[in-house]
């Protein structure tokens, strides 16, 4: 890919333009608001205005009410050999696009992505070039998808360092519902509970809190755009939240019964709630996009002396390793035990081997 | 306070256990489970086993359920001129302290405090000395409540260098349903939506159901204990989200209709539930436990030239200033405009005076 154009200069088109600027490609920006396209430019995005001629891929970054007729326009005129939206929702843009009456011909020239990343604050002024680094690029590509055009993507989704995954435009949606809007939506409901509390209430919050309600400072008026774009998905995602937060409601009425075999009966459907949050959590993939790590186990053998954990832990610590979790077993009577020392996979022969340097047993 | 005894060496008590120590306290630990109380004293939080006769400060650290039992008797047989727990919710353990039969001149030598600190992990091997540093620690005297008894638990909150609040034991309970107990359910019912996803769906997870979600992994039984001693507060809480959450539902039906005017009243209801979560959202308190920093605005003309915000911006960075937000107007049909830079208020004189320096107007 040699030319681009991208539509849009908000946070993702100009993230974009400066990932594709800074490896080689000729980047135009155009924007309705030709203040927020110079901004993108001074920026180092690429240069301010419409190409000359036909491009290679254009990219349409613009609000997800403009998407389809963006699209149809772009594809109409023949501005670019291929072309690519962004917007946070599949299965809608797709479906305006042959209600608009595009052509099965240029309908192959189009391919429907959407780059997993995202910041809070908006505009070409929070774009930087490594937003989409390490992060999932959905294509969505059809049968009739050309291969040329899928091709244009996945350079695209390379030279901005992200990981490409391909999906069916409406399993994209539902899957977004369940990893973004729904959790969104029940941030934004956390947070309203906070709007008209004591202030002696509200400074005893914590990380917990915080956390949960982070996301909820986001724009409502985007939101409102890609809630629009997916309602269907998500209304249903909340309304099986909805039962199981009757359910939750109904044990802690329980909880406050004065006889103990109901207590006992709501201690037990909270107990269910909460392992099936672990369960769910679990599955939550890690800072860098990939799946949890697997760990490996180091077992030491102690005996009964005192401070031999702080001991471990010291020589542990002066090898470099980062301990991440531990369990201890003691035979029944006996002071000595195993202490199991758990740590990533890469970490394991250096603690074996320096725990051994040191006079530990390990158990092999 | 010289001498203390600390009941219960899980991660709170170990943790107090060593704050103390290590400022000059001589502790006492113990522990239904004597190995417990070995390994925290291995790790340098005391002394393992009771004190020959009273101490200063009794720190009754059990499970909830055992608080009000063991709170009875350390009062009872005098172990200790003062004694505190340390459990999540207040109002339940002096009610049942009550009930016990405890004798007045006993109850004045009891405060109920809570640390507003703890982490995922439990017992003492995840204890740390600076776990409640800059934290909230709630206090909930009485009237009764012995003077000594208030100043010997404000030493052990100031040695763990943490913020007291006092507050009403009741307060105190529906403050936490609020900050701490509702956002975790929900938390959990999150993530109890991704138990059984499809992969292709979890792997799309970002940041945001991320830190929705990580409160979620907390220990079930530890949970059902604090819910169970607090569960009309959080009860109440989650019946007012159910409603919301109901009208979330409502909202995303009305946005899947046909029917314009439908569609209109659907984004004006999920419209409002965001700007509720906004308003929410900006009360949580900062990562230092103190309120969001109130910002300065630095103002600089700027002219038609390319480039000049990204020289304002490496300007600002030259001089070390983080610029935390950015405002841009333009003169109607003008190019040159203002450049609002938000910084902390400590920022302010320097970023003027570099920017000052290197030939920017700054608006005075």
């Amino acid at each position: 890919m040699r030319t681009a154009l991208v539509i849009g200069t908000g946070l993702i088109g100009t993230s974009i333009a400066l990932a594709l600027t800074g490896r080689g490609v000729a980047v135009h920006l155009v924007d309705h608001d030709a203040q927020q396209a110079r901004t993108a430019a001074a920026l180092g995005a690429g240069t301010d205005g419409p190409p000359a001629g036909p491009v290679d891929l254009a990219i349409v970054a613009v609000p997800p009410a403009h998407v389809a007729t963006t699209l149809a326009d772009v594809l109409g005129r023949g501005a670019a050999r291929g072309c690519l939206d962004v917007a946070s929702v599949k299965g809608g843009p797709r479906r305006q696009l042959e209600a608009l009456g595009t052509a099965p011909e240029a309908l192959a020239r189009y391919i429907g992505t959407h780059p997993m990343s995202g910041r809070e604050k908006s505009g070409p002024l929070a774009a930087t070039a490594d937003l989409f680094e390490g992060r999932p690029w959905v294509l969505t590509p059809t049968r009739d998808t050309d291969t040329e055009v899928l091709n244009l993507a996945l350079e695209v989704v390379a030279l901005c360092r992200a990981v490409p995954v391909v999906m069916d435009a409406d399993a994209h949606d539902r899957a977004v519902a369940l990893v973004s809007h729904m959790p969104h939506l029940l941030s934004g409901l956390v947070a309203a509970r906070l709007e008209h509390a004591d202030e002696s209430a509200v400074r005893l919050s914590g990380q917990g809190i915080r956390d949960v309600t982070r996301i909820a400072a986001s724009d409502p008026r985007m939101w409102i755009d890609i809630l629009s774009a997916n309602p269907g998905p998500v209304a249903d995602l909340l309304t099986e939240v909805a039962e199981d937060l009757d359910g939750t409601v109904r044990a802690l009425r329980s909880l406050q019964s004065a006889d103990e075999e109901k207590r006992r009966e709501g201690a037990t459907g909270i107990e269910a709630l909460l392992r099936r949050g672990n369960a769910g959590q679990t599955r939550v993939p890690g800072k860098h996009g990939t799946a949890p790590a697997v760990y490996e186990s180091v077992v030491v053998l102690i005996g009964d002396e005192p401070g031999q954990l702080a001991r471990i832990f010291a020589d542990a610590g002066a090898a470099g390793v980062n301990v991440e979790d531990v369990r201890i077993e003691h035979a029944t009577g006996r002071q000595e035990g195993l202490v199991e020392l758990v740590v990533l996979p890469t970490a394991a022969p250096a603690l074996t081997a320096a725990l051994r340097e040191r006079g530990w047993s390990i158990r092999p």
